[in-house]
Parts: structure tokens; C-alpha cells; sequence
């Protein structure tokens, strides 16, 4: 068995080596080198480039090198009886909980509404806040990254409740589930997040719809995929007020394009992707696991149903 | 025994009326109304006026309102006999906790690099982080306040050191103390927050050698007391870059004056002293403590030593 390795921005191959370092007995073709393509069963992939998969007649699991695997699944070449593995955690549960977690006490504590103060020279001293026990932040989304964020949120005493396509339960959090209890889920929250995998379900979810579903000033956080956000109606829904601010990590075009109404949006804080990157070690970690449960003949964590798209 | 109630701010007086639930027994008047001078031996204040105490010849104990006492040791009127006790948490440690969490996420996810990058439209994707176990986080100050933002920030997962004045241990903390210590204590740090009261030994300590201890690049979250920042000199290490960024909450003049470089300062995040307030009834409870300590002739929590100014 050779597994073949074609991972964009790992020029320094960091990763690469963290695998072999986990798989010091496997044999690895690095792309653009596939000595065999006939031998290639299993292939790590990221941004894989469109002719990859035209070549490798016998592929059977591609593991991706990201917990979102929508790109990938969109692929071309990329047959319907491949497997698709994601990444679980990878080390991005703590950087994830982390970005929520700012997110959050920006909101909860007013800090946009006083860098915009900044920005005017007004001192908003009056300006007051709920306990953090009051303050209610929805989370949409109940998968891994979903779960640590909002265990982070619930230590640093916040209200959590999460939704899920299908019912999923958490300690401490109140979980909703299924398009009918969304609205109920809305009805009461101080900010959203977004941490869905991108799917046919889950495009455009965050619209005008949603919006106005939750309370008026809340405030979105939305570290899942740009694809998810319809982006005239968050900017409708800024200015209205129906949302007091939003924290974007993802845009449908990325790099943000230079004209983009979003760079200059008073109430749009952007940070460029980097929410959640995956760890070397832990990827490596994850890949040594997949590929001892594929030899083993069982299901590796974070196969994808290809149906549901995650 | 009557006491007297003087604090400024309070005009719908929810602090008031939360201290009466406190102690339902106990006779007030609420200055200006102050029927027998003679009979008040001890106040409750906050930013009294200049002849209030002048007026009451019997005045043993002031109770502060807040947990900085520096203006009141400074107020001409106090007699030296006269004890001073102030606020020990009030609410103040959780809200402080999250102010310093808040602004530690924020330099060590590079939030304010983010910021600048976002009104250059500059998409700065390349951008690393540490993890936060490596990011280390020093607090000047193990006071109440130090010690409950410590603790918040080791439970998120950093590395905490604390310095203060004389020595004290907390664990999960490398403590250090004393001046000959301070290099050593600032030479590791990421971030450094200042938590000191207001004394003579601790005005200007934020200053130019300070800085230059802390390695380049390092960030200020000051939620003390702006007398304790040498402005020019935080200016100054802004430019070069010895400090990455400052996220400041207490000035100097407050309101911080219209014409002020802080305001348009790329590198300063200015929130206007909200960090952490009191809560009434969390205030009340200390009131009802100390009034008690009073009453069975012991020294009641907060007692300030008015030499030392703490």
C-alpha cells in the first residue's frame, strides 16, 4: 500500500513529516511524483487539483486535511464509491472555542459598540451589560467544534443552547433540533454562531429569514463557511439594527475581494480565515487512526455520509 | 447609630436601596440631608465633596464605593484617624476576569493586528498565533481583582504569572515580588496587564523602562488606574513596536479629552472605564459585612492601611 500525499500549503511539508513520524512503516508519493497510481487506495488530500482523481483507478479513501469538506465533495473527478474521511478535531476545537469565545465577549461586553465609540471620539460610559449568566448564545451546530465551543462558553458562565439538523443532546446546553424547533431556537439569543458544515441544507442559511427570527441587536459570529451567509441581507439587517454587529472568519470569495462592501462596514469585524487551523501533530494523529481502522476493515472517525455532506 | 450615605452615580439609588434590604435596621441619611452631624460615625461614599467630612466631628470608618481608594485618601478633609475600608469585589472580579480574558484573546489571536489589517483592507491570512499554554500572560497586581483574572485566565488555558508588591503564592501561578524582581518578571511576557491600586509607589509604573523589560512586541491591557501609564512613553513604544498594542480602560482625565492621541491611535483599543463596575447588590453584601465587623469591634474586610494606600 502506497498512500499518495497532495496537500496544498504544506510546502514546508511540516505536515507531511508529523505523518510520516506516525506512519514510519507506510510508503508515501508526494504530488506531482505517483510512481504507481495503480497501487493508490487511500490519498491525503487538500485542495486537491481537478485531474487528481482521473488517475488513481483504485482509490477507495480520500482523507482530507480539513473538518469541512464541502470543496471536496464538489470535485469533479471525485467517484461516488470514494470514502471521504474529515478532520475531527485536529487541534482546531481549542483555536475554534478560542475565536467563539472572543467573539463573544465582544458582543456580550459591548467592545464593538465601543470601537465604533473609538472611532467618533465618544465616550460611551453609560453604556451597560448583562451578567454572562443572562447573556444567551445560540449555536448552530452540534459536531465537534460545535460542542467544545460551547462547553468554552458555558466555563466562562454563559447561556448556551445549540441546534442541529437532527437531535443531538449536550450536558449543560438546552439543544434544539429539526427545522421546526429553529425559530424557537432564535426566539431568545444575544448572539449566534454559526458552525454547520456547508451543505446543500446549510447554504444561505444566515438570511433575512433567520435575522429576524432572533431578538433585535443580536449579534452574529460566524466562523463556519462564507457560503452560508446571503450577504445583502446581513447588510440589511445591520443597518436596521435587527443585528447590532457581526465577526466574520469566512467569505464566499476569499481573500476578501478589495471592494468588498465588508471592509469598511462600521459594524463587520473580518479576520482573514484563520479561526481554527488544524495542528500538524494532530492531523497526523487523526490520519495514523483513519488508516490503522481502514486496515482494520472498520469505519475510520469522521467518515462523511456523501448524502448529508458531513 | 445613623449612617450616612453619600455616593455620587447613584441617583436612582439602587445601591441604596440594596444596602437598606442589607440591613433593614439601621438608620440612614442621604446627604445633603444630614440631621444630627454629631450622631455619624460612619459613611458611606463615593466621590464625596470636598467639605463633607468637615461637618462630622464623630467620624470613625468610611466605607468606599469603590475598590480604589486612591482619590479618596487624597480628599483634604479625611483626618487621619479616620478608618477607610473599600471595596473588595462587589461583583467587580468576574467583570474584571472577563475584561482581562477579552483583551488576552485579543493579543494572542492577533484581533488587533486584524483590526489594522481590516481598515487597510489587507487580507492577513499568513498571520500565526502561539498556543495559549505558550502565551504568557503577566499580572501586576494579587489583589482580589489580579487573583480572580488570573484564575479565569489559567482555566482558558494560558500561562499566568502575577508580580506584586510583597510576597504572595496562588497556585497555578509563578508568583514574583518586590522591585528586584520585576525585570525577571516581565522579561518571558506576552502580555502584561496592570490590576496595582493607585499609591505612590505605583504611579507611573507603566513607563518607558517597564516597556523596555517586556520583550518586543508585547501587549498592555490596563484596567488600574491611568496615573499609572506614563503616556508619552506608551506612545513612544507603540511607534517602535516594543509594544505590539494597548487595550486601555482608565485615563488619566476621563472622559479621555476630545483631542487626545490615544482616540486615533492604531494600536490602541480604548473601552471607557467599564471594565468592571459594582454591583449594587453584591456592594450591599460588603456593606452589611463591614458594618457588622464594626459593630462586634473587629477590623471589617478591606481595611486600608492609608499608608501604604491599599
Amino acid at each position: 500500500m502506497t498512500i499518495l500525499y497532495c496537500v496544498k500549503n504544506d510546502d514546508n511539508h511540516l505536515l507531511l513529516n508529523a505523518i510520516k513520524r506516525e506512519l514510519p512503516d507506510e510508503q508515501f508519493d508526494v504530488w506531482p511524483s505517483c510512481k504507481n497510481p495503480d497501487e493508490i487506495t487511500t490519498a491525503i488530500v487538500w485542495a486537491p487539483p481537478a485531474d487528481l482523481f482521473d488517475s488513481l483507478p483504485k482509490l477507495q479513501t480520500v482523507l482530507s486535511m480539513s473538518a469541512g469538506v464541502d470543496n471536496l465533495l464538489g470535485h469533479p473527478g471525485l467517484r461516488p464509491e470514494v470514502s471521504v474521511v474529515r478532520l475531527q478535531d485536529a487541534g482546531m476545537g481549542t483555536l475554534m472555542s478560542e475565536y467563539v469565545l472572543y467573539g463573544t465577549l465582544m458582543a456580550h461586553r459591548k467592545m464593538h459598540q465601543f470601537a465604533l465609540g473609538q472611532s467618533q471620539k465618544k465616550w460611551l460610559h453609560e453604556t451597560t451589560c448583562k451578567n454572562a449568566t443572562d447573556f444567551h448564545v445560540g449555536i448552530l451546530g452540534a459536531g465537534i467544534l460545535a460542542s467544545q465551543a460551547a462547553a468554552r462558553l458555558i466555563s466562562n458562565g454563559y447561556r448556551v443552547s445549540t441546534w442541529s439538523r437532527t437531535e443531538k443532546r449536550q450536558s449543560k446546553v438546552q439543544s434544539f433540533f429539526g427545522e421546526e424547533q429553529l425559530e424557537l431556537f432564535l426566539s431568545d439569543l444575544d448572539a449566534i454562531v454559526c458552525l454547520l458544515p456547508l451543505t446543500n441544507a446549510t447554504i444561505g442559511i444566515l438570511d433575512k429569514r433567520l435575522f429576524h427570527s432572533l431578538p433585535k441587536g443580536a449579534f452574529l459570529i460566524n466562523p463556519g463557511r462564507g457560503q452560508q451567509l446571503v450577504e445583502p441581507d446581513l447588510l440589511e439587517a445591520l443597518d436596521s439594527g435587527q443585528l447590532s454587529g457581526a465577526m466574520l472568519d469566512v467569505f464566499a470569495v476569499e481573500p476578501l475581494p478589495q471592494n468588498h462592501p465588508y471592509w469598511e462596514h462600521p459594524r463587520i469585524v473580518i479576520t482573514p480565515h484563520l479561526a481554527a487551523e488544524t495542528v500538524p501533530e494532530e492531523s497526523a494523529k487523526q490520519i495514523r487512526a483513519s488508516i490503522e481502522a481502514i486496515k482494520r476493515g472498520e469505519p475510520p472517525a469522521g467518515l462523511v455520509d456523501r448524502v448529508l455532506g458531513y
